[in-house]
C-alpha cells in the first residue's frame, strides 16, 4: 500500500518545501494575496492552494475564484462541503466535512508545513485534521482577544500549531503564556494592514453599484460602511441586527449594507434584512446592500466611509492604519487591542446613532502602527521557507523546561 | 422549524440539569465508571451516556457494552464512525465522522453540559462540535504533559472547555498559564487513581486465560505486563515494537501483553505482533497477547504484575498509587509528573531489560499521592451540578482582566 | 455490543409493525398526509416519520414542520444534510450524507418497512441504506416514465423495493417487466389526486399575498400558476426559465410563480429568477413569486388557476382530476400518461404563449380518472399493514419462475 | 466558479474519451485486468482507475496494489472509507461515504464514461453518485439473477446504466426485460472466464504456504478449496459457515481456505473461523486459511484443485470454463445459470461432505463456453470507445415506443 501512496496517488515531491494553504473564505484571500504571492514566486517553495467551504459557492465569491484561478497558482479544491442550514448544526457539520474533504486532499499532497489562517470555524477542523496527519502547521493571527466562538476556536488552533505569526505585542505575550516555544512565535504584524497599506486603487461608484440591490451611491458624497456578523455565541442576533438597521436608517445617510458571511446565524441574519427592507421601505432607503466586493474595492471603500458599523475586526485591524472612524457595535472584538479609532458601543440603538454621530464630528483619524509592519508578508514566507520542521510539540513550561530535557527540534 | 425541534425531534426538558458524556473507548468508560454513576444517580442530573468510537466495536470491547447497559444508563449510540486503516489518515477521517455523528446527537440532546475526557483524537473533534453548539464544556484530566499526538489534543481541548477537572498541581498551573478562568479550575485527582483505589477483585486465571492466545498464565506466580501504543508522531513505531518484543522474549518470564487500540499506526502494531509471533515461535513462547479486560481485573493485574513495561499512562498514574514497578519506554508519556516507582527507558532492548531486571529486584513501592483523592469522582459530579454555566470564553489575563470588563458567567 | 443494541438504544419494539417513513422534501408531506393519517390512527401500526433532506430549511418550510409536528406523530429528524451548490455535485454529495445519516436513523428504529415515496435522488439514497440494513421496502409511485434523473432513480428504487404501489395501469405493467413479482405490485391510483379530490378550501387572498415578494394577486381574477423546475439531465434551464420568463410577462396576467425546489440546478434557477426580476421590472410586473404554501392551499390554486404552466407533475396528475388546463414545457414530464387537459410544448416562448392563450380560449376540463382512485391511502394503508414481509429478492421470471424454486415468501 | 473549476481544479481534457474505472476490491482487478489494460493501451482513451473501499487495506490486498501500480496506469484513491464493523450498518455507511469521496473525484475527473461492475454494495453507491453527475454509466455483468443483497444491487444499477456488457442469454433477455433500450445491451461473455482461460500459471506450493496460517499444502497432493462468503440477506451465516467447517474437518483433506471478504457479516464469519481454529484443533489440522493471492494464482488453484467449495461466483463462471468440479452451498448463487460442473447442497453439513465425495468420485468435467467469449476484454474497449453517449434515459417500451417519440441518442 505504502508504495502505490507513495508513488502514483500522492503528489510527487520536488526537493521544495511544499506548503499547503488552505483557504475556505472569500476574506481569507483578500488578507493572504500578498503572502500567497510570494511563496508561488519562491524558488524553494511549492505552494498548494486548497479552496474549499464557501469560498467556491457562487453567490458569495463570484469574483474570487476567477480572480485566484488568474493569477496561476496550483490549486486543488475540496468542494461542495457546506452545509445548509445558516445555523450551529450546520456550523459544526460543516467543519467536520470540510476536515473529511481536507484529510483526503492533505493527504494526496503531503505538505510539509499547512498554512492555517485566522479563526473561522472551519480553520479549526482543518488544523485537527493536519494535526492527525503529523504535518507541522503554520497559525497566521494568534494570541488575540475577541468575542464570539472564534476566541475559542483561535487558542485551539494555537494549540495544535508548531509556528506562530501573530499580529501585535498582546498576542505575542499569550502565545507565550499558552506554552507555545518561544523560538517559534514571531510578531510580524498583520497581513490585512500590510495589504491596505499598499492599495491604491480609488473608489467608483462602478465598483458598488452594479453589486447587490437597493440605494444608488455616489461615492463623491458622505457614505456609512456598515458590517456585523452575526455573533455564535450569543442568542439576539436578531434584535440587535434590528437595532442596528433602525439606528442606521434615522441617521438617513448614504450606506453601504454588506450581507453577512455564511456562518451560524447567516439564515437568521439575511432573513432579517430581507424582512426589514420589505417592511421598513423608508429606513432603508437610503441603503445600498451589497454581497461582494473585491479586496482592494473594500480598502478603497475603507478610506472613503465617513464611518464603519458594526462588529468586523476591519474596524479594528485595517481602519486602525487607515484612520477610518470606527463603531464597534457588542462584544464581537472585546478585548483586542485597539487604536484611538473606535468608539466601543452596545446594542442600544440610541447609542448606535449617538456615536456615528460623533465620529462624524470628529472625522478622519491619524494612522496607527499597533497592527502594522510594512513586511509582514515577506516575514512569514521567509519564515515558512527558513523554520526547522518538528511535529512532537511539548507545553513549553518556562523555568521547568530543563526537566523536560531538549525542547522540540 | 424552531417549534419542531424544540417540541418534537429533541429529547424534552426535566428541569434537571443535562449532562452529555462521550465515550469513545473502553478505557475511558471504565476509569469514568465512578463518575458516571454518581451523575448517574444525582437527583439534579439528566445523565445520557454517547457511546461511539471504537467501543461498539465487537472486537475492543465486547464486554464493556453488555456492562454499560446493566447498570441502567441512558444511552444514545452514534455508532458505527470507525475508518478501517489503521493510520494517520484513517485516524483523522475518524474524528471528522464522529463528530458529524455526534453533532447530531448532541443536537438532538441539548445538554447543558458536554463532558469532554482525557485527550483521545475524536475526543477533540466531539468538544470542536460541542463548541459550535455552543455548549458548556467540561474537561477531564487537562494540562498534563506528554508525548505523542495527545500533548496537543489535550491543551487544544483545554482552549475550547469552560470548565476543568485536573489531576495533579502540574497539570493545574498549566491550564491556568494557557489563559483559563481559575474559577472554573480543579484540581480534584485522577479518576483512574481513585478508581484503581477501591478496586478489591482478586486476580484469578480465570480472568486471563480465556482471553486470547498464546502462554496460559498462573496469576500466583510473577508475571510482566506489557502495554506499549503506537506513537502517533513517531515513524519506529514498528521497530520499537519489535525492540520490545525481543527484550521481554529474553528475560523469558510470564508475560500478559495487551493488543494495541485502534490509533493511527494499530494496524502496524498488530501486524508486527502476529508476524512476531508466527517467526520467532521461542521469544513468545510465555506471553499470553489478550484484547480486553475489565476495567477492575485490569487494576487486579496492575496489583499483581511484578512490573509493567511499555508506554502506558497507566504506569503513570494508577501504578504510581498501587505501588506497581513500571518501566516506561520511550517518549510517549514525557514530561508527566511521576512517583519513584517508574524508571524511564529509551526504545533500546538491552536498556530495557536492564530496567525491568532492576524492578525485579526492587519489587514494589510505597503507594504515591501525586495524582491520588479519594473523592475525585464526587468532586467532579458535585461541580458539574453547582457550576455556573457559560459559553463566551475569554482569555484570562491576570492583570489585565481589569481591562476586559467583567469576566463569563 | 448486540445486547446494547438491542436493549437500549434501538427503539422497542411494542409486537406492531412498524413503519418508517422518510420525508425529505416539503411537496411529499403534502401528499402523503392521508396515509400518513391512516397509518398513526391505525391500531397495529407504530410509524415513525423521519424528517431530512430540505423539509427542516427554513426557507422552503417553514409551515410544514410546524404543521407535522401539530398533527402528534412520531417524528425523528436526521437534519442538515443538504450540501449548499445547488448543481449535480451538491446533489450527489447531499444524497450520500442524507443516507449516511438515515442509515444511523433506520438502524435505531428498526422498521419492520421503510416507505420510499417517489423519485427523488435522495429517496434512491435512503432506498440503498434501507437495503444493505435488510429492511422490507415499500415503493411508492413506480413505473412512470419521465424525463430529467428522475427516471434512472425511479426505476432503480423499484429494483430496491419489495412492495409496489403504483398509480396507472402503464406503470403497473412496467413494474411487472422489470421482474417484480405480481404478488407485491399494487395499482392503487395516486396519493396526490385521492388528497387533492378531498380539498375544499377556498382560495383567499391571503393564503397568496404574506408570501412571497411582488405583484398583489387578487384570487377572484383570473390568475397564471407556473413551476417550472430543473432538468438535472438537460444543461440549457437557465436559457428555458428565461424563455418562459419572458412568455409570461408578454401575457401581462396576474401569475403565481413558484420557487424552485432546493435540487441541482436551483441556485442557477433563483438567481435567473432573481436577475431578471430586477432588470426587468416590466416583465414580471404582473407576478408574485412564491417560496411555500400548503399542500391544501395548492390544490385551492390549481382549481382556481386558469392556467398551470411549466413542467409539473401535478400538472399530469392533479390537474388531470381537478379538471386544470396545463402547459406542459419541455421533456421532464415526457412519457407520462396524461389526459386531456395537457398540451405539450419545447421551450420556445412563442409556443408557450400560444398554448396558454389557447388554454385560456378553452377553459377547464371534465375530471378524468386516470391517476384517481377515491380509496389510495386506504388501500396501502392496509396493504403496509398485512403484506409478508421478505428481503431476499429475486427476479421474478414468468415462465422460468419454476426453475427458480419457490419466490420469495 | 465555472471558470475555476473548468481551468484549474479539474483535469484538463485531451479529446480522447475519458473512462474512469472505480474498483473497489481486489477480486475486481483481477477480472478486470485484461479490459483495464485494453483502455490503457488504446489510443483514444484517457483511462482513470479510481481505487477505493477496501482495495487500499493491506490485510485484504497488499499485492494489489502494488501490481496495479507496476502497470503503470493512471490512479486516483478516493482512500480510507471502509467503516469497520463488518455488519449491515457498516456496510451501509461504508457504501455512502465511498460514494460521498467519489463524487469528489468524479467531479475532477469529469469523465465521460464510468465503468460499474459487478454487483458489489459499493458499485450502486458510485453508480448512484454518477447518475447524479449526469455521467454515462456503462455496467459490466447485469442481468444475472443470484441470492444476497448482490441481487437487487445488480438490477439497480442496471437501471442507472446506460450501456450493459452482459455475460450470458438469460441475462440479455432480463436486462431487455428491464427497459433498456437494444441499441445498448450487448452480450460479450464473462471477463472473469476469458481471463481464466488465457492464465497459464503453474501453481506452486510457495504460491500457497507463505501466505495465511495453518496446514503446509503440498500443491501435487489433491486439496479442496472453499469461500464462504456471507449473505447479507442471511442470519444464519455463523451457523452455516460452522457447518461447513465441521464438514471439510470430516473429510480430512488439505485444504486452502480463503478468508471471508470484508463486508457486512464479515467480522462474525473472520470471528467463528477463529474461535473454530482454536478450538477443534483436529477439524482444522489439515486447513490453511489464506487471505489473499493474486488474480492469476487464483486461477492455477482452481485448476489444480480437486473440487471447490463454498459459494463464489467463481464455481459458477470460471470453474465452468475450466471444469473444475463445484460443490455450491446455499442461496447465495441459486439463479444464476450453472454448466455440469456444479452441484447444489443446502447447508447440512452430511450433504456437504457427500457432495464433495461425489465430485471426488468423478473428477474434472469437460470445459462449458456458457460464460466463456474469448474476446470479451476487446469487445467491451471497443463499445466503449465507440459507443453513442448519452444521459437521459427512457424506459424502453417495446411496442409503445412510437409515442414516447425518439429514442435516447
Amino acid at each position: 500500500m505504502d508504495t502505490l501512496i507513495t508513488a502514483a496517488s500522492r503528489v510527487r515531491r520536488s526537493g521544495k518545501r511544499r506548503i499547503s494553504f488552505p483557504i475556505t473564505n472569500r476574506a481569507y484571500y483578500g488578507r493572504s494575496q500578498l503572502l500567497i504571492r510570494k511563496l508561488h514566486a519562491h524558488p524553494d517553495v511549492d505552494l498548494e492552494l486548497m479552496l474549499g467551504g464557501s469560498i467556491l459557492l457562487d453567490k458569495y465569491s463570484h469574483h474570487i475564484a476567477a480572480e485566484i484561478e488568474a493569477e496561476g497558482f496550483s490549486i486543488s479544491a475540496p468542494m461542495f462541503n457546506v452545509i445548509e442550514g445558516g445555523n450551529h448544526v450546520a456550523m459544526a457539520k460543516t467543519a467536520c466535512l470540510t476536515a473529511l474533504e481536507f484529510t483526503n486532499g492533505l493527504h494526496a499532497t503531503d505538505p510539509d508545513i499547512v498554512v492555517i489562517s485566522g479563526d473561522r470555524f472551519e480553520q479549526l477542523a482543518i488544523a485537527m485534521a493536519a494535526a492527525y496527519l503529523n504535518k507541522t502547521i503554520a497559525h497566521i493571527e494568534g494570541g488575540d482577544v475577541t468575542g464570539s466562538i472564534d476566541e475559542s476556536v483561535r487558542h485551539a488552533i494555537t494549540k495544535l500549531a508548531h509556528v506562530h505569526f501573530v499580529t501585535n505585542e498582546d498576542a505575542h505575550r499569550r502565545v507565550l503564556a499558552m506554552g507555545e516555544d518561544p523560538r517559534y512565535v514571531f510578531n510580524v504584524g498583520s497581513l490585512h494592514v500590510e495589504r491596505a497599506s499598499k492599495v491604491h486603487t480609488m473608489l467608483t461608484d462602478s465598483m458598488v453599484n452594479p453589486n447587490g440591490v437597493g440605494f444608488e451611491i455616489a461615492v463623491t458624497r458622505p457614505f456609512l460602511m456598515v458590517i456585523q456578523h452575526p455573533v455564535t455565541t450569543e442568542s439576539e442576533n436578531k434584535a440587535h441586527l434590528e437595532s442596528t438597521l433602525r439606528a442606521i436608517g434615522a441617521l438617513e445617510m448614504p450606506t453601504i449594507w454588506f450581507w453577512p458571511n455564511p456562518d451560524a446565524g447567516t439564515a437568521e441574519m439575511s432573513e432579517t434584512i430581507r424582512h426589514f427592507r420589505e417592511h421598513h421601505e423608508r429606513a432603508t432607503a437610503n441603503t445600498r446592500f451589497i454581497t461582494n466586493v473585491s479586496a482592494d474595492e473594500f480598502v478603497a471603500m475603507l478610506k472613503a466611509t465617513v464611518c464603519l458599523v458594526g462588529n468586523s475586526s476591519a474596524g479594528i485591524k485595517e481602519a486602525s492604519y487607515l484612520g477610518t472612524p470606527v463603531v464597534n457595535i457588542g462584544g464581537r472584538q472585546q478585548g483586542r487591542l485597539t487604536a484611538g479609532n473606535v468608539l466601543d458601543v452596545g446594542y442600544d440603538g440610541a447609542q448606535i446613532r449617538g456615536a456615528v454621530e460623533r465620529q462624524l464630528r470628529h472625522g478622519r483619524y491619524p494612522p496607527s502602527s499597533l497592527y502594522f509592519r510594512s513586511d509582514a508578508s515577506q516575514q512569514i514566507a521567509d519564515r515558512l521557507v527558513d523554520v526547522e520542521l518538528y511535529t512532537q510539540k511539548r507545553f513549553f513550561d518556562g523555568a521547568s523546561t530543563a526537566s523536560l530535557g531538549t525542547p522540540p527540534r
